[in-house]
């Protein structure tokens, strides 16, 4: 029942996801994408609605003190809401990732295996201030075949509340189970620990905001979880790099958007070529307002700048701040990559071709580049037209998630009696 | 160094784990199959040393009443130790898994991105008395370029420290670091919780063994695991099935080698095939030894059979006993299979397409099969070589898993100096 959000318990809620997951492995593209289509239109039709009950929340939100920064993240405006729709119909219009024959084979015995894509079965999601995770969860899930069980943050309550409502009315209305997509968040705190546990129940969870708030879904769930990550994010500028191209990329690589996981929290610099680099590229970020923790060496050349301690190299800073190191060589700077890195991205800045090839194969973070802005970690500029999240975990997804992370696979068995010798 | 087989401390070991797998992962193809050759000589020219420490494992086992399949599933014969290196030379033999490019493109700002393929790291395997699962793992890291950390069973202790001492010596002797294989069982119970916490020290844990030792491994772990397999196995008697091809699945399915996950537990009939189907297809199972479990529909046509419990449909019994249950529909079979299959093998054997087709659709499972004995859910069947073990869960590797399962990605991105606008 579209009217109905919320399940009597978390267990309830759970077993509808699973139940309706049936309905939504079996729907075909068409369905699905017929669902998409009547999200984006709902969204819009209910721009009203969804902008009063943010409005609460931007009140209750002043009321308890959230930042100017949090505010921002939690307002939905008619472009915000206009956003919010298109974001869907361009998940609409990509490739269905399900029923994908990943691969297969005739056995010598006549058996034909293959190894097909097929939807997860429930999905669930633990986020936190930002109303829109709530629409692209959502509409990843639809699209993959997959239904999910979202937990929000407080500060949401109210928008995301509406916007589900709105989905499960959309839902329902091309035929599909309004189950496929269900808040817990009238379940507080202990309907998170209840999703956490839900082994089983859950295939798998993905915790969605703050360092913190992923390190304790990592820690405390049964159910399997894809890590989205921390960025402690790492540039080094090798002794051949050229003084423009480090400029441009460091710059961008920080503050293009400083508040993201793949933006740059800190800069490595060659020895042989910190006189000649570090003043420009120091002043440059300084001009845009930056300010750095550096090491004695940096510091020598930039005098102004913070003296660095052992926790700026560990800084996620997620702000205009950046920490900067001279190294002696390569090696040095791979040795400090891998005592501070959470292996999200790293970039070199090089115009020494065995130099850049030795970055890549011995730098083991999702994302390695070489002379390109640590920022094109994104499911969005690597052409996945979606992104669930960056996992920074090996298992399953690493890097930006899209909609085939979205999917496990089964193995189907075609004979004609074949038994085993 | 390999005289060495025990570091000071399951982190020491985690740690020389960690620094080894940079030289594993770093190494050739050739050089890791060198080293795989070298492990399969060292075994063979071992075998009086693993033998005598085998009949150590054994007289204690004797002494601390092990079941006579315990002490064979122990024992380590010539013939055996021949075939521990067998497989090593196996595994040896297969494509690498190292360095396949898994898909790349060059983005529109001409930015060259590739995901490629790259070893975990370290390898966490927790396992029973079996002492090939020791080289077999062993073998399997080496040649995906991992280092793997095990802790076996206290049953096999001698035999497993002899095996991965001259696995550790035939490591050093190519030039690879010996710590790529340790043992911790030295460090008992604690040193097995150890490695269950070590999240970002060991990249992935995979339990090996009975249900009850994978449900403490999901249930204690912060490592990310590969939950290996627990198999309530169905097959399913449409009413279209002839009756020999019915008597050679089951009885395959069934008798082949009862002891192993994908061996049947639960035979499903559909009501309208009863009367011809089951006094054949049960009596054939009569004639091997095998004690049926059976709902009152089937007893009717079977009166020696036992009765089912509840007990019996959630049943692994890895023995000679089977569950036996009259259906009066695909419908029910399909819910009877939703309710108790532990997502592992199910088959069905029918000559209607359409029935088939619903089957491979609708069960939820690793491996859905028509027409086939479920004993084909294999590794080596599938034709992967070797087998890491048979993952029941969706995320990561679904099924036999191979080599592959025993690695990660990472994405390469080459530019030149392109910025996010």
């Amino acid at each position: 029942m579209s009217g109905t959000l919320v399940a009597a318990s978390v267990s309830d809620a759970l077993l509808a996801a699973r139940e309706a997951s049936r309905a939504l492995a079996a729907a075909t593209t068409q369905l699905r994408n017929e669902a998409l289509e009547a999200v984006a239109a709902a969204i819009e039709a209910g721009a009203s609605g969804i902008i009063e009950a943010n409005g609460l929340d931007l009140a209750n939100g002043r009321e308890n003190g959230l930042t100017n920064g949090l505010l921002d993240r939690l307002r939905l405006d008619d472009v915000r809401i206009r956003g919010l729709a298109t974001a869907v119909r361009e998940i609409a219009v990509l490739p269905d990732p399900v029923g994908e024959v990943v691969r297969g084979s005739t056995l010598p015995n006549g058996l034909r295996i293959s190894e097909v894509r097929v939807p997860f079965g429930v999905v669930g999601v633990i986020y936190e201030a930002r109303p829109n995770v709530t629409v692209d969860l959502a509409a990843l899930a639809i699209k993959s075949g997959n239904t999910v069980v979202l937990r929000g943050g407080s500060a949401a309550l109210g928008s995301n509340r509406a916007l589900v409502g709105l989905i499960r009315s959309a839902l329902e209305s091309v035929g599909l189970p309004a189950d496929a997509v269900q808040s817990i968040d009238a379940f507080g705190r202990e309907g998170a620990k209840e999703l956490m546990r839900a082994r089983g129940l859950v295939d798998v969870l993905i915790p969605r905001g703050s360092a913190q708030l992923i390190a304790a879904v990592v820690e405390e769930s049964k159910v399997p979880v894809i890590e989205t990550g921390a960025g402690v994010v790492h540039l080094f500028l090798d002794e051949s790099a050229g003084l423009e191209t480090a400029i441009e990329l460091v710059r961008n690589s920080k503050v293009q958007r400083p508040s993201v996981c793949n933006a740059l929290e800190t800069l490595l610099v060659h020895r042989a070529a910190a006189d000649r680099l570090l003043p420009g590229v120091l002043s440059a970020l300084r001009n845009e307002g930056v300010t750095l923790h550096a090491d004695d060496e940096a510091r020598a050349l930039v005098p102004d700048a913070v003296p660095a301690t052992e926790e700026d190299w560990a800084a996620e800073y997620l702000s205009l701040d950046l920490a900067v190191r001279v190294v002696g060589s390569l090696d040095e700077a791979l040795e400090h990559i891998r005592t501070y890195s959470t292996h999200h991205t790293e970039s070199i800045v090089t115009n020494d071709a065995a130099n850049a090839e030795r970055f890549l194969a011995e730098v083991d973070s999702a994302a390695v580049m070489v002379n390109a802005s640590t920022r094109f970690t994104d499911g969005g500029e690597f052409g996945f037209g979606a992104e669930v999240g960056i996992s920074t975990q090996k298992l399953h997804a690493r890097g930006p998630m899209g909609l085939r992370e979205l999917t496990s696979t089964k193995w189907i068995v075609r004979g004609s009696g074949q038994v085993r010798g």
